[in-house]
């Protein structure tokens, strides 16, 4: 398992709305994640991928999306907790994909205004990412009263939050690694 | 408890997508709640209501669906199952109010194209219906391979899913009454 | 709607380990639930249920049990997240009974050693409340880090929690209030 | 990745309960998955692990399950619903490990009176199951209306279901072998 080639963890920021906190949590995991050794990362802004409403289903996808999970090792999602679920736009876009996500890595940055992290959200998306074929790992990032977390121009306030994404990111890139093996070594006879 | 004023329950039916058979599962449970005794209805399309994706959350709403639900006693739902969760379009019509949910009862019909009913989307939409303040009946409607239950017109090919929905309805409008007596009558001390 | 018997709401003490944080929760719920207007309450201790483990679901119940959930008219499940989900004991416990708890009203204390509230045990919760027959409320208790939240022999270290049960307890008894009026004067026809 | 080992994949029979038509799955199951190439499986029958409920967690297990689960490579849950969610004897057992089962497969077979699957117990176990280090594949096996899937003395009616459990054997396979070559060879660092 001398594997030297880079990882590829996309980074998709899951909501468009306007004022949204989650932009913020968006590049500093991006900034986190490049730091780490082989990592190569990119941001993918759900704003900026174009989701017609009125398809049906995979049939039009927006291919550089499809693209770029398809060169994916591993996903990070960026997900705000609307009224304890996941904001439809970012469902709406996972939704268009679905080889494309067949045995990869996925984690899960919960955030929220309130004082849990997301953890809600996070709960709410585990039986959708596991029926895409995505392996969701067992460490989560937990971002609480978000808009205390960075300021209004995205500098982070507490630094407590780059050690905790420790963990998260080891895992993360264990489970990407060990899945690209798989998928590029045993078959599924 | 004498009352005889209606009980109004309109049917939103949660998909845009081209070629949804959920539309005909939202047409005939319009057609079947409208039979109901006392009932009034009518029909909410995803489709139809203006839905802006970069907003700010519950400030920028479509003002005749706040109407509708603020005049509602209770709601169905009508949910296709994608990938184990709810279509975005739905969860984001959903987001956009709030208030007007609080206290009032819900049902919901999920729609899957396999044999098991829809009860994935339907789990998955139990803990956001809770924190809209939505009281979740505990029968549902489920509607299994529903390219075989409707013909291409919409005509139900199945009809023992008219008396499937029985219980359905009669516990929807037993909460519906009872939390509109409570929402009249019992205050919140 | 002027009803001036009391409410019923017993506690129940979701988890019989050894060294648990969760009975000065449930202690302190019973006292304060006990300080509401019109409140009446006890302490369901889960280790004081007799139950077989071989039994065939809900043919051997623990007669005391049931018929304190008979008289009932909402509960409060004090319940610890031991790996996101509820303790094997509390859902053994749950499931010995059904009709008992049909269009009641619940409300979830959850208890975690971490900073997230017990919402995972909570969310995990809601869909076999909800089979059940049970009205879970949208507030809930969430004690966080529950052996900094109270000292060794139970007293209470952080006050705030005193308030933070305020809305629980409100929503809770208008929910019981306006559900056993339903039972008791609204026909399910 | 040439690894001639055999798969270890042991099945959990998730009830004690009289009349368990469970037993007649995980017995079938056994059968199934010992015919799989290169797989060596055992019954683990929740009836038969000593289980204390007045312990503390993880500090007193039953010796002989912690060896079997720490010598597997994946396992198979056999889980009856019981109001939408999981036996509590089942969760009771699974919650006295933790890290015997880090980074191992799991795969799901859920039991149902119903005609839908057993699909609600398995969504409600995936939040403990990746809480447990364990990776949930996405197949399942599905046994709608058990009590007409097998007779009496536990003989497969549906020849239909052998042909079923074919991917989620294949994926099992797949997973404990991809996950076996992590543990072993791919470093956490």
């Amino acid at each position: 398992m001398n594997d030297s080639r880079p990882i590829f963890i996309p980074v998709i920021l899951g909501t468009p709305r306007q004022g949204r906190m989650s932009e913020h949590v968006a590049n500093f995991v991006v900034d986190e994640v490049a730091k780490q050794d082989g990592v190569e990362t990119e941001l993918i802004d759900v704003r900026k991928v174009l989701l017609a409403t009125d398809n049906a289903g995979q049939d039009i996808k927006d291919s550089q999306f499809s693209d770029t999970v398809n060169r994916a090792d591993a996903l990070i999602l960026v997900a705000p907790e609307y009224n304890h679920g996941y904001p439809g736009v970012l469902k709406h876009l996972l939704d268009t994909n679905l080889k494309e996500y067949i045995h990869k890595a996925v984690g899960i940055c919960g955030v929220s205004a309130g004082p849990f992290g997301g953890t809600r959200v996070i709960q709410n998306l585990l039986p959708v990412l596991r029926e895409l074929g995505l392996v969701c790992i067992f460490w989560d990032g937990n971002f609480s009263t978000v808009q205390k977390t960075f300021d209004g121009s995205g500098k982070l306030l507490e630094q407590a939050y780059i050690r905790r994404l420790d963990k998260f990111f080891k895992e993360l890139i264990w489970m990407a690694k060990v899945l690209r093996n798989g998928r590029e070594n045993v078959s599924l006879t």
